[in-house]
């Protein structure tokens, strides 16, 4: 299939979802992916299966504080820079581009770099969600390593990382986006189809397509698209609130806080807090986890049904907070350990969300 | 002429002083220097002249706050590694390996490597001395980019950086150094013979080496070095004191902070402070300033006369404060805005040291 003009808008409504509040506002990145898709033709989308097994991928995306990425736009050209310098120091040309998240702008740039290099772009990410670092990715579960990594910002610097581990390119590359401003493009996770296969999440930019035009086809019916999101989602609800406090900080690379919600309706008297870091990370009702890291927890207007990333996230929003189980990639020991919630410093083991709230 | 074991002893000695503070205690890298001249052989040390026109040099150096190379030793590949990544990046063999600062450790790496690789070294360097940050060299002075470079760690971590102008690259190999621990082997200001030889400070390893001769000569006569030193540096006497107040901080990759000394002898009742980022960078008596970068601000042990760098000053350290004249190249108004007081945050004019002290 094609990814066109109504493809990216639904990509990116459904990406804000898939975003659990991070990955960035993707109205940035759409705005490029619209652009480069009207230039350059539309992208073909295709699976992991028409990869053949010892061609090129090279996953692309922005990295940084989704705060930043609002207001630091890319001048459209560091991700085919970062991509190309990765291909020179591979000595081979990508067959199709893969998104590593399938969240926020993270959804788009690898569009736009695809329609800007005719490549098609791979139904599959690292994620199938967003996460906030380097590492997050079933790639790392199955051993592929993160570099040659390249990274570009919009002034015109770039770096190749060969790091010892995927967590040491995650310091470095950290450090570097920092310095950068605060974000960068980087083309990293090179490999082949074998391994591709064998490792990304699968369906990804699909499932962000299916969750947008919910929202959308809610929309034109003056409906809220909340009921079909969670359906389609095997979402729970954790909550219905208002926000009576925010705390935000961008430090290190990263938007960190929490927000707190007052309960309304069923919830009434009630008090959920989300923790994120550029992702919504733990929901805790009167102090007990309904949900936590690997699933996802999104915020939605309550009204709108449209989901609230955390850089927009305001005092006296009133939100529908949702629960959805992450994929089975993540569900394992090795998941776990990797995205769970002892890795982001709780002191908790991870419950999937189907058992913390029954539906 | 050939750097042996005699010679390596003479230079580091000539480095500490020529380091100003900084640059590192060249005492690790003196035995990597000794090693590695021991199983590979003697190191032959040529004239920038003697570089073909067209062949390519490549400086090696140690980055990060000395504070932490002394604690922090080097594998002793990772500077074979960053010259070699260079080198295929370039696609072209070094002709030669030349310094990038005449300080410290940082006069005893190359020499390392070059014994490693069996290649020349070039009596030059970027400095005449040492100076905190990578863009701090006569090489910017003349419109030669740091990058592409190299940095490695001793763990295996590897990077290639290619900025849009050195102080870039500084900003972005700092954030890396300090993610790798506060210290890296960097293969930098790669370059051509032509170029090396229109912008190099001349004649940096034999300084070195001819100061360091002083020092154990006097040394073996049991004789204090400091007069030699001073006639052939051409060096100011700043101060003669005590060292009652030292105040240092590792951050961001350097080593910051000042000591105060107590006037001794002809400086009984007065007071000096210096300042430091690495290196030496201002001294001020009774709040006047009597010595700035770029010219060297060197404190000797009193007794010894021999070279105390910032990380070995310690409370209670007899000393005598020399200050000597920098390289010409740094004088000049492009010179003093790279490396002069303003640059490093004094709200000061560069006044020459032997115009601010009379002889």
């Amino acid at each position: 299939m094609l990814i066109g003009p109504e493809e990216i808008e639904q990509i990116a409504l459904g990406a804000a979802f898939l975003g659990t509040g991070g990955g960035g506002d993707p109205f940035v990145g759409k705005l490029m992916a619209l652009d480069a898709v009207d230039k350059y033709g539309e992208v073909e989308l295709i699976q992991p299966e028409d990869v053949p097994d010892d061609d090129l991928v090279i996953p692309i995306a922005m990295m940084g504080a989704p705060t930043v990425m609002v207001e630091k736009i890319p001048n459209g050209t560091e991700g085919m820079q970062a991509l190309k310098s990765l291909q020179t120091r591979l000595g081979k040309t990508a067959f199709a581009i893969s998104p590593i998240e399938e969240g926020g702008i993270n959804s788009q740039i690898p569009i736009a770099v695809a329609a800007n290099l005719r490549l098609p772009l791979i139904d599959c990410d690292g994620m199938g969600r967003a996460f906030p670092e380097l590492q997050m990715v079933s790639f790392t579960l199955y051993g592929i390593t993160a570099t040659p990594m390249v990274m570009a910002d919009e002034k015109g610097n770039a770096l190749q990382i060969d790091a010892i581990n995927n967590l040491w390119t995650e310091r470095i590359a950290r450090a570097v986006t920092v310095q950068m401003g605060g974000s960068s493009l980087i083309a990293i996770y090179p490999m082949d189809g074998r391994r591709l296969k064998e490792s990304c999440v699968r369906s990804s930019v699909t499932l962000a397509m299916d969750v947008g035009r919910i929202i959308s086809d809610a929309r034109t019916h003056g409906s809220n698209p909340a009921t079909g999101v969670m359906e389609h989602m095997k979402s729970r609800v954790l909550f219905k609130g208002k926000v009576t406090d925010i705390l935000r900080r961008t430090t290190a690379g990263f938007a960190k806080g929490e927000a707190t919600f007052q309960g309304l309706d069923e919830f009434s008297g009630r008090s959920l807090k989300v923790r994120f870091q550029n992702e919504n990370l733990m929901a805790t009702l009167d102090g007990e986890p309904v949900a936590m890291v690997p699933d996802l927890i999104s915020v939605l207007d309550l009204e709108s049904g449209l989901p609230i990333t955390t850089e927009g996230l305001r005092y006296g929003n009133r939100a529908l907070v949702l629960g959805s189980p992450c994929d089975p990639k993540f569900r394992t020991p090795e998941g776990v350990k990797l995205v769970g919630p002892r890795y982001f410093g709780y002191d908790l083991d991870y419950v999937p969300v189907e058992d913390l709230v029954k539906s």
